[in-house]
């Protein structure tokens, strides 16, 4: 194997293993210790790839986890997928969720805010235009309510599954997940959706978020996401 | 002034200090130094009020908020208030939110979780069991929509609030807290009040997060935060 290959694959194990750290622990109780134990490494051979240590580890969680939030989300916020593509794209970021720790630990990550609070920042409001843009197009298509601007549509789905995914994590451990996401799209259907979509896309989203919820990925990841030539160039 | 008042006060002023400092910098990077100087004292005398430092002081700060926020609640979260309760509950939050950084910092410090874990989990469910038994009384004055269950309302208002001010305080830092609360209750109402009564808490909601919001106040209390014969018993 290349050198150079190595080292994208050993630098994107070491992101795996400090995600498993940042989300069992949180930002400010992890050490570089933890994480090298984690990698059955050495901090030493870890500077070698994060010289800036625990703070540039945290940030390549968060753009680790944004790339892969953002490559399943591509293609369903556009600006044609309609108030159901914002559904599926919830199911997307919920599916990740569970399966994929690297996701729960950037999203942890950008919520203890501190010293990454400008990136947070960001990263919400890029969230908030990207809804935005699928919520116009549903307006165009006639699926929005009267009265709710595509903007507050956008607000209010971003605000309120950032409270649901807390809350279930806290509260259950993540067991009712399916449960509370289609409890959302009932609310959110039941006050934006015009009333000729509204029957049809609440049919959508039971269907979506049948259960059963695939089980919680504590440990290990999908085989597609430790393969380092899905890499971004 | 008899001793034991003056070290009650003094252990209240402490808090606050504790508070404006974990609010700044979160939990990880909050150290007691740094509490002492923003209290005008030195560490030695903060370890006599909290013999178990950073950790006794962010409990503390997390029981004063939980005590505020209760007091603010007690007499809306009530099994006869109806769903205009919830509403005027959420106002009370969202003006604690604004004007005493014991209830900004508490939050935070809850969402961090870690050590705190298990008080965050009872927290919660505390809440979710207030909102419940309050629409619960909604629903025997028929003031829920079909198919909305208390349950469900109530995960749903919880959820939905935690998001907003989340959001609010990383996108907006608080500025248009107001906005985004009426937004959550046209969504809520929208969606979860029955035809009959919609209209009538529309109207609620609005006059009750009319602008102009109040100011953020970032770094003192009101007055009556301050007494210490507030304390409870």
């Amino acid at each position: 194997m290349p050198k150079q290959r190595r080292a994208i694959e050993r630098r994107s194990a070491l992101i795996e293993s400090a995600a498993l750290v940042f989300e069992r622990d949180g930002f400010a109780e992890s050490s570089l210790t933890d994480i090298a134990r984690q990698a059955d490494s050495t901090t030493g051979a870890i500077y070698f790839y994060f010289p800036a240590g625990k703070h540039s580890f945290a940030l390549a969680v968060i753009e680790e986890q944004k790339r892969r939030t953002l490559e399943a989300l591509h293609s369903e916020l556009t600006s044609d997928a309609g108030f159901a593509g914002v559904v599926r794209a919830s199911l997307g970021v919920v599916d990740l969720l569970l399966a994929d720790p690297v996701i729960r630990a950037g999203i942890r990550l950008t919520l203890e805010q501190n010293s990454l609070a400008t990136d947070t920042a960001r990263f919400y409001r890029e969230w908030i235009e990207a809804l935005e843009l699928t919520y116009e197009g549903a307006g165009r298509k006639g699926e929005l309510a009267e009265g709710f601007t595509p903007r507050a549509m956008s607000r209010a789905t971003l605000s309120y599954f950032t409270g649901m995914h807390l809350l279930s994590e806290i509260v259950d451990d993540w067991s009712g997940l399916y449960d509370d996401a289609l409890n959302m799209w009932r609310v959110l259907i039941g006050a934006g959706a015009s009333e000729e979509h509204r029957a049809t896309l609440l049919e959508t989203a039971s269907k979506l978020f049948q259960p059963p919820q695939p089980p919680l990925n504590r440990r290990s990841l999908p085989a597609r996401m430790k393969d380092p030539s899905a890499q971004p160039a």
